[in-house]
């Protein structure tokens, strides 16, 4: 059994965008196991357990992620996370990955396939709504398939903002006010709110905004006014109506779960999509696991790892 | 972050079935999270995810735990694990277990507590129905809480009954015919059957049964007629009627979900119990994954491990 201290690193963009999207193509056709993540309440946070078999990839397997807010004070992330892999025809593990720099590649890798298939434009400018983690690896893979012509970035920390944006000075960037970034043609929302922090009024008809930050029970970032003027798609709809962008609006009866256009996987099958040029869509990411086994299977190809006895005594 | 390759050798069994019962006592008073366990289904067998929080233990985490029945023609065991455990107030990963041998202590463990707490005898026969790995965790775990006079193992192969036999002839152990064997005053079930193979004229009024073998749909190792006769005690109520010694029954309605007289849990708070002397109880052990973290804690305590890095920088 193989243990990969930081599969990160030997990720290739490209390649992580294409098995993402095989992976969502796969999901589209019906092509995978995955039963809805599952949350476990702890002490200043939650753990969740995504489950999943990928038969195209020839592997199985769970990530084991958590999201405590409080870590920063501590010095460590506020996710953290493993993924098991198993041989699918013995059920045998045969890799332990550490999946927390992986999770935000993979996340980013997925706003760009949701990019590529629901943006009207191949190119604009891109308002990123949060300087986290997520929003860096959001840039660095949609600037892999969309024409980034500007930056704007905002975050409730100025600070963070500024940082990102002297990080990634090889942009045309710049640090904005929210309303400014959310003008943007291409949206990236990777903040951690529980009331909107995008207006309806703020949003240009044709805009794609890739909605990333909500994901749990209570999370919401977008006005949900926008929310019914747009097409909204998601990556699972259970996940979604549980803890996607649109629970909240869910709920309290401001949305229906019928509202919801498509899966993105049913994008890349053909089955739905934008409907017009003019119209706003949302892409809903919650996480989905076999984007996890996606990413995991990439970072095998070339990572380096430690190799860990396994001993199984055959039964009797 | 820890990795404990072969953690149940440092198990004491005294202690683990200490650990149990006090899983299943914290979860009588509703002191853990504990969502269902999900099943992914793989070629030739499935995958379980078994994620917890247990408080009193100051430990969350999942076991990850494979069934391939076809495995031992390979040379590999039919159920192999992983546990991953996590710090609950910050999230992080503190160790990954190998699951495998820790599995089948828990479950000899787990089927003492049920006998120490149903049985209503503290000495006498113990009947064996299959004679693997969980007949032999069962009888070393049964050994130290009831005084067993004399065993009567009954295998579909007359040959591992014979091996087993021979391993344990510390015991009065005899292979015998199952109806022989059914006819002890303590009996422990694990075999993988979809079709009743413990016939209901066969058992004793007051005699105790712990049915393991019943973990999955489809599967169930006593007659309906014996169930209805019976009080049934389950381990967690989900699962059972999920994937329990009582799924088909309820599948086919013969058996009411209202019919489970209570969990082991309510059991050891007092609020649930064999009725007489004369009852026939039936322990129905589907797994739960708090006793897995119980179990992988008493492994920490003692067992050895190999040192990992798990590299996380903290968030911008």
């Amino acid at each position: 059994m193989r243990y990969y201290p930081a599969p990160e690193s030997a990720i290739d963009m490209p390649d992580l965008i294409e098995a993402v999207r095989m992976a969502f193509l796969d999901q589209g056709n019906g092509r995978c196991e995955m039963p809805p993540k599952s949350y476990v309440t702890l002490p200043g946070g939650d753990f969740r357990t995504m489950p999943s078999y990928l038969p195209s990839l020839k592997t199985a397997g769970v990530k084991v992620v958590n999201v405590h807010p409080g870590n920063r004070s501590q010095g460590l992330p506020t996710v953290m996370g493993l993924t098991i892999l198993l041989d699918p025809p013995t059920g045998k593990p045969v890799a332990v990955l550490n999946a927390t720099g992986l999770t935000d590649l993979r996340t980013g890798a997925v706003a760009a396939v949701a990019t590529h298939a629901l943006a009207p434009v191949k190119k604009g400018t891109l308002g990123l709504i949060g300087a986290g983690r997520q929003a860096r690896s959001g840039l660095l893979a949609i600037g892999e398939i969309f024409g980034i012509e500007s930056v704007n970035v905002w975050s409730r920390s100025q600070k963070s903002a500024e940082r990102l944006a002297a990080e990634f000075s090889s942009f045309d960037i710049r640090v904005t006010s929210i309303k400014q970034a959310a003008g943007s043609d291409l949206l990236l929302t990777t903040t951690p709110s529980t009331s909107p922090v995008i207006m309806n009024d703020w949003i240009s008809d044709g805009t794609h905004i890739n909605a990333i930050g909500a994901d749990a029970p209570g999370k919401q970032e977008l006005d949900p006014i926008l929310l019914r003027r747009a097409e909204i798609f998601v990556d699972d709809r259970e996940q979604a109506v549980h803890s996607g962008e649109v629970n909240v609006s869910i709920r309290d009866g401001l949305l229906l779960p019928d509202s919801i256009a498509g899966t993105l996987g049913e994008v890349l099958t053909g089955r739905a999509g934008r409907s017009s040029r003019e119209a706003i869509t949302i892409f809903d990411s919650t996480g989905i696991a076999i984007t996890d086994l996606a990413a995991a299977s990439e970072a095998m190809k070339h990572g380096e790892y430690i190799e860990l006895p396994f001993l199984t005594e055959c039964e009797h």
